[in-house]
């Protein structure tokens, strides 16, 4: 053990932070729900470059998930992430108690509209109000300089934004890019949700990603046939079922029929029961 | 005039309170719709005894009033409003137009359930969202120690102080008590509405709720009785049409039936086209 700091509660948080701040230290914050992999130590990383004091979360947000998933598996791995971090270097861990983010008589949300309304938005009703309220939460507890998303999750991190620059909540925004296992599959904690033939399968997304990325170098600029290619690589995969599947404006998430500036190509695959998502950016 | 400063873009106030942050200084926040009256310059003044620097904001927020309300014709008297303020010695205006409040593509909004249900949130759907967002937003502008607001505004500031700790915005809030002219009527911008004979009868409003204390000090404790008392009183003055009254527990605003415990005795009242409203704790 290096010297990372363990804190369960808002109060402790605060005085810490406080002290931080006094000293004239630039904070650095990394939101995650644990079960911690090489996309979240690489936000560690660039966290730890960024600001004096990194401080990480670990919260499986309740309000996040909707009824029918996976609150109750979602894979909790402590004792290991603990140790992750201190090795990464991180200064604190916050690992509150549902009770301590939401306690009794909690009666506030944030609402993001627009940008939450395609993509995982459609499929996921009210998760963007709980990723968006948890975070204006953390931001309040910990008013770090600097917060830390990853690019995999591009929905999110455009909904934070929104609702960092509307709310001038003062946080500057950082996103890092998506970490992937040697055949291309985006880090996830949900990977480990995946049977052995499940997880060779899913390593289609990302050759899908390659297979479009070719075709806009070939000249390719029409969503349709960019999306098709897509489905045509995926299809390849027997146990693949894409919930959606679409190119949209990088910022304002709306869709794009062509493709004349850099644009996001979103996709959420099931696999077997586990829903993946990833996404690449493409430049004309 | 003093030195009071107008500022009129956010980024003009961050600059100044990042400054007096800086210097250690305890920052002040009056939020106001402007048309000031002596109610505005108590929180003012007691503003100015709890902090280093005051900031009064005036903001007419589009996004508080309904379509049938009176945005368009609410008060205006800039010029009065700054030379008052100066006189009161408040140390800054922030006086921003709407799209520095809401800028092109702002999409969020900050909702508070249950306390917003009855009284006013009834009869005025997405008010107290219009509310709880625009504080959230001048908060993340401001940043103060302190914000100050009116107890005729009840529920608004159940409203606020929820907000502030469910997000954990770090913000003491600050309740003045209602400045009342010398017939009782509290001090409200949109008293200026009201004509010579609705302006005289609405004191009937403070009379209603003296009878109330009245009948509390011989010993009543049951709401409608206490609430018949008042309905009496006001049905006396024939421009009065009784909106909602209503005795509430004045952390949750849940309906409350015996008098244990204080509770609020809160009103809203027409008098002609103009919508009143008032409040008095009443103690067993």
């Amino acid at each position: 053990m290096n010297d990372i700091t363990l804190l369960r509660t808002v109060e402790q948080v605060r005085k810490l932070v406080d002290r931080w701040r006094t000293a004239g230290m630039r904070i650095g914050l990394v939101p995650t729900m644990g079960a911690l992999h090489q996309g979240h130590l690489s936000l560690v990383s660039i966290a730890i470059g960024e600001a004096d004091r990194v401080i990480v979360s670990i919260f499986v947000n309740p309000a996040q998930f909707g009824s029918g998933e996976d609150l109750s598996s979602y894979p909790s791995t402590f004792d290991e992430d603990l140790m992750k971090l201190d090795e990464a270097g991180a200064h604190c861990l916050f690992f509150p108690s549902v009770d301590e983010i939401y306690p009794f008589g909690f009666s506030t949300s944030v609402h993001v509209s627009g940008l939450t309304e395609n993509l995982c938005g459609k499929y996921r009703p009210g998760h963007f109000d709980g990723v968006a309220t948890v975070c204006a939460i953390l931001f309040g507890i910990v008013r770090p300089d600097i917060a830390f998303f990853g690019e995999k999750d591009a929905q999110q991190l455009a909904v934070i934004r929104r609702m960092v620059d509307d709310l001038n909540l003062g946080v500057l925004v950082h996103a890092g890019e998506t970490i992937r296992e040697p055949d291309g599959l985006a880090m996830s904690s949900r990977n480990s949700y995946l049977n052995p033939e499940e997880r060779k399968q899913s390593a289609a997304i990302s050759r899908s990603f390659s297979r479009a990325a070719e075709l806009v170098a070939e000249g390719e600029r029409n969503a349709g046939r960019i999306c098709g290619a897509v489905r045509e690589v995926i299809g390849n995969a027997p146990l693949a079922t894409i919930q959606y599947l679409e190119l949209v404006d990088p910022d304002t998430l709306k869709h794009v029929e062509k493709l004349k500036a850099p644009a996001l190509l979103a996709i959420a695959v099931y696999f077997g029961h586990t829903r993946l998502i990833d996404n690449i950016v493409l430049k004309p």
